[in-house]
């Protein structure tokens, strides 16, 4: 039985291209006993899967050069030698970009009758959308009438964040890139307004949006639109670091100038990765699957097709090409 | 009665000078029913005193120009209309850069029977040893064996925050500039090591220094180092924010290259000014004076002569020539 798997060719300097993947055909040894094959339907695409190229110290294992590239896929179980697992059940895995994968079942979850469309479960539904949760819920404790404004709005995290926010009475002000996707914000997603990055009033139209100041910054982004976003803070402003997507293909480091305002105004910055709080996704995921089931929390996705296009599709993820969650249809 | 004050003259634009003060005799006015007339005897010198000189917002009113500088004092009552204080009582107050102050007793601090020197008050013993206090065991929650890096290491804040920290079973790396404070850093107070921040070799000096990484970071000073200890971190290092003293008298802001591995180390900042947290206050001091009077807690104090030296005293303390607290023997 044939597999095809995309694996880590080189280590990129700067922005990632097609020649850093290499595409390989290989076959599928037989399963030992406690093992499953699943068959992955759809990758999940996301922005931390730049830092796992690079052979620096990150938070998680950086991919080997000749491995398969790391990822969250959902698929479904074809066959089993692990009583736990039953052909025909719907899981979600961490087995990476290729078209099947074997696991002896950890990491692996199952999704039950999977109500809805499985892609969901690799973002509003899955890591993205409890990403969301637990910084906007754990780290930025958001009360009514506060001013969150959310860096890369539209995506898979900050589309949560800015739904979640409003369900708990707050102003919210999404940042992104170009008018459809602000428009998307404020038309779709509920934003009280979107400030277009990419616009020469980026500024003044972020001063116009906070004119309470900025309570809550759910920070994906970095760079020159944090030091922006600095400027607005109002004492005892939180911000839940979860990416800095502006830093991830940098060959030299921004200069970030208003660090001190975060003294000025008594900040907390806390950065984070879901997977290390694991005592929470139970009660995330229970409350996200519920809002998208009752149309409560909208989503996006922007669908490639194809294993072979994985690779741009991800590099169009780093370069905010997409609209809301990125995954790659395979089969 | 004649009094003497410094009077705030003009805004500094970078580097505070001694023309930005004015001395001024004035005419002491006859205490109305309610107030209490102070003799400032020691007058405390501050890092925070650079940002009320601005006109910008800050976490406190700024000073006015015209107005007496802000400043705590220790001293006694001279006369009283009030009958919560008796003439003779020892007091701390917040009546700033002058021989006497009039107060209605808001903000004036009873310190018994003042068993300590009263300099000691102002520092060890008074908000710089609260800061260091709070900003240690409330955000920075050592755990023994943990590293603990201080900047500004031999401070009035500094100096206590090793201390403590070496008293809950740190390791303690000191940053201070120049051999005498190092030398200081390590042999009164206690620090395991002192890398010293002049020397052409500080890099290299502190990551020898810190070979388990850095899991506090209690943050005086910013700039350059900041960003130099921010590669030492390990994961979920917490950062008190408590000053920035390379940055106050810049008239450019540091660009901070390495803000991205608060990210990757899933890092706490926090911001904070001690005033906001006088819940925290009995219980600091108490277990400072206790630690001062039983000799646990060792502090040296820069003392300068006279009300007329008290700018050229607050220059030499923004650019670091003082060793331990400085203070103002006014009488």
């Amino acid at each position: 039985m044939k597999n095809k798997q995309i694996l880590l060719a080189n280590r990129p300097k700067g922005w990632v291209s097609p020649e850093d993947f290499n595409l390989v055909e290989t076959e599928l040894a037989p399963l030992s006993d406690g093992e499953i094959l699943v068959k992955n339907l759809y990758l999940s695409l996301d922005p931390y899967m730049r830092g796992r190229m690079n052979d620096s110290k990150s938070y998680a294992a950086k991919v080997e050069l000749g491995e398969v590239m790391v990822g969250a896929t959902a698929g479904e179980v074809v066959e089993s030698k692990n009583p736990k697992f039953q052909p025909g059940e719907k899981v979600t895995t961490m087995l990476g970009w290729q078209l099947y994968g074997k696991s002896n079942g950890a990491g692996v979850q199952k999704l039950g009758n999977a109500a809805l469309p499985l892609s969901v479960y690799l973002g509003t539904v899955g890591m993205p959308g409890v990403t969301a949760w637990y910084g906007l819920l754990e780290i930025g404790k958001p009360k009514a009438d506060e001013t969150v404004v959310v860096s890369a709005a539209t995506g898979a995290v900050g589309s949560v964040v800015g739904q979640l926010a409003k369900m708990k009475g707050c102003r919210t002000v999404g940042i992104a890139g170009g008018a459809t996707k602000c428009q998307y914000a404020v038309g779709e997603l509920g934003y009280d307004v979107c400030v277009d990055y990419q616009s020469a009033t980026f500024y003044k139209d972020l001063v116009a949006a906070t004119p309470a100041g900025v309570d809550i910054y759910f920070e994906n982004v970095g760079g020159s639109i944090l030091d922006a976003v600095l400027t607005r803070l109002n004492a005892f402003a939180r911000i839940p670091l979860c990416g800095l997507i502006s830093q991830y293909n940098a060959t030299e480091a921004y200069g970030l100038k208003n660090f001190g305002l975060l003294l000025t105004n008594r900040v907390l910055v806390q950065g984070f990765i879901v997977s290390e709080h694991p005592e929470k996704w139970p009660e995330a995921l229970s409350q996200l699957g519920q809002g998208v089931a009752e149309g409560k929390i909208k989503y996006h996705e922007t669908i490639t097709e194809g294993l072979e296009n994985a690779p741009l599709a991800f590099i169009g993820l780093l370069k905010g090409q997409n609209l809301g969650k990125q995954v790659v249809k395979l089969a």
